[in-house]
């Protein structure tokens, strides 16, 4: 599979990659769905008429949208056809797009041209909390070693309801907030600005398809509701959860911007990088349990870069894979009521930390609740982030040859506004 | 003010109320808005070129969508002059639609002939948790007396984010569904059906305007916001809940379903039926401290229905004005830390529970957790709801010579799906 467009074999997005997402430019400012490929973007809008197979062609006009939510409804079929048509495309072997100029220099945009913007409306937003090893150094800081994992964490995926208005796309800035915090234990709260402003390394996928209200999704099916992934950096207002959160989860801590890399990365794209689903004790009920694997091997990456300084810190690397409940279990426990789901609905993974200290994917465990305080290679200490830092996610697979990458999720802490 | 069609003084929708809906019929599929009066709808689809004062002349469109969204984006202006003139349009004393009968016979539909759908595409939906009787009670059940406030509760209006998807109108039915329960204290979890289904009586109201991230909505500018309230409640699975809320919030226990009224009475309607607020103390922080009136006296009723019996039991009797916080309140403190809230957003009350056992808005609270059965007319007891109950809820407010009715809302409770 050789591409006609020339790239390193260490960008992000090869012919194996093709990530969707939704870009304007300058000159064509109605957003429009495009393939990343190379360092240019494949307008799908100048080249809908090119998707003949017989799925996708009575579909044609989803690519004419400003947003993927149309194309997530459709199926898997539908979006293996779309992927082959496009692979086919771009390959040296097929002289359509290649040998078609004047189709060619409309099709490909630079990407360094291009606005990009959420990839779909999102409907609605929930955040799991799955990965052991954060549920465990959350437990033991604030509760202890013995009680670390509350009771119900192993038996269903424990998630909530997040704020889908406050999504936002990589590249927009947040502003610390003003927020409710108990300085002193007893004493009563008091009003300021929040002064444990924190990140939180998630990725997270968008629902593709869509059941009834009442129709719960199977274990079985879960997968053709998975279209494909982003990286997404869950802001979080330490202290301001801390005194808000009980007894109904956080609320004002996480409602001031949740930010999502902008290309999503389908499942059937990362479906060479599938690796064994982490082993689970006790074994779950039979409305969450499955054989096949449904983990992926994917790298993440945290860099803090401090206001006017131009040297990044590594503050984290982790994997997608530490995960204790995939994605497919995300979905059935969270339908098993009977919650309808949407085209375009995300679903973050929670904070994903390994097992080692360099690997926790949030300020409050790599700092350990404030203890440790991280060193910057500008020469600068944190224990949670400063006005003017930027944080930057990263996150790729590693093919043979060839790296799978999903860009980048990045975001600049404002100071607060005055 | 007379309106020129007739009505019973107990009518839920005169001249005074002029709810806003969205409809279809058999002959006219596609939803239109319209306005609850007396038996009948007027669709406001019809009579759009007929708003012609100052600001809504540019606007009329906004009454030829099929939600109430672009109407409700507009602002209290837009409202005020638009309840004038259909006030203005069916009073006696105005010819213009009186007199023409054909425009007349197109523009009055019989509420009967009439399926109403959601009034708005709801974006996010809120829930809060304002009752303080109602967070009382549930404290004491789950806690002690002398703790059964959380220490945050008086100090912010406690809420969480919910599933917007799952919110439904009045009239769809909910099956009871499956999920994990704790039986036995310290034994394993098990699967299977709910067995504590319950209502909650809530009141909601719909977003008007919005405001973007990053910049909150002050307590001066938040009535500006509050577009107008419906009748809600929050089906509940009780069992289900306890086992998975901690430590992040209700989840599957809640977006089961999520019934609401159809017509949204306009906070410009409530005004005669403004009451002092509820007293605070501690005195809240001057983001949340307001101190003109916006608490409302409006009646509350939950009937039960058993399946197949034709005689309801008003099992709760209650009021909008127990709430603690008010919907200014709750709307500042949802947008302090910077969250963008949008037009047809839902906010819920949560469950509104005076102070006297027959007040209580929960099956949970009224059986006191399943110890104080509640005898129905038909001569059966219920600890939570059986399948086959319609839960029905009223609210209105009594003014003088006339009735500001919500209409209700209802549903009833399937057994479990096979």
């Amino acid at each position: 599979m050789k591409c006609f467009l020339k790239y390193s074999k260490y960008c992000d997005f090869p012919i194996q990659n093709l990530p969707y997402g939704v870009f304007s430019t300058k000159e064509q400012q109605t957003p429009r769905i495009g393939v990343a490929i190379a360092d240019s973007i494949l307008d799908l809008y100048e080249i809908a008429h090119l998707f003949n197979g017989p799925y996708m062609k009575q579909h044609q006009h989803v690519f004419k949208e400003s947003t993927l939510n149309a194309f997530m409804a459709l199926t898997p079929d539908h979006w293996k056809e779309a992927r082959s048509t496009i692979q086919s495309l771009l390959s040296v072997e097929n002289p359509t797009l290649q040998n078609d100029k004047a189709l060619l220099s409309r099709a490909l945009v630079p990407q360094v041209e291009a606005t990009m913007h959420l990839p779909a409306k999102i409907g609605d937003y929930t955040d799991f909390y799955s990965s052991i090893h954060h549920a465990t150094n959350v437990g033991i800081m604030f509760r202890s070693k013995e009680n670390a994992l509350m009771p119900n964490w192993k038996y269903l995926p424990v998630g909530y309801h997040g704020r889908a208005s406050s999504v936002v796309v990589s590249g927009t800035s947040i502003h610390r907030p003003h927020g409710q915090t108990l300085v002193v234990d007893d004493a009563p709260p008091v009003f300021g600005p929040c002064r444990l402003m924190d990140f939180e390394l998630e990725m997270a996928f968008f629902v593709g398809g869509s059941n009834r209200l009442g129709e719960p999704i199977s274990i079985d099916k879960a997968q053709d509701h998975v279209f494909g992934f982003v990286i997404m950096n869950d802001w979080s207002a330490r202290d301001i959860q801390k005194w808000e959160y009980i007894p109904l989860g956080p609320f004002t801590a996480k409602n001031l911007g949740t930010s999502i890399s902008p290309w999503v990365v389908t499942t059937l794209a990362l479906e060479p990088f599938l690796v064994d689903n982490y082993p689970q004790d006790p074994e779950p009920f039979p409305y969450l349990k499955h054989s096949d694997r449904f983990n992926f091997d994917i790298k993440l990456q945290v860099d803090l870069t401090p206001q006017g300084s131009n040297v990044s810190t590594t503050v984290c690397r982790s994997n997608y894979k530490y995960l204790y409940w995939t994605a497919k279990q995300q979905l059935a426990h969270h339908t098993v009521t009977g919650c309808n789901v949407n085209p375009g609905d995300l679903m973050g993974s929670g904070t994903i930390s390994g097992d080692t200290s360099d690997s926790f994917g949030s300020m409050l465990e790599l700092c350990w609740k404030g203890t440790k305080p991280v060193s910057l290679l500008d020469g600068s200490q944190r224990k949670f982030l400063q006005d003017g830092d930027t944080v930057t996610m990263k996150a790729f697979c590693e093919g043979d040859g060839y790296v799978l990458g999903f860009g980048t999720c990045t975001g600049t802490l404002l100071p607060v506004k005055p």
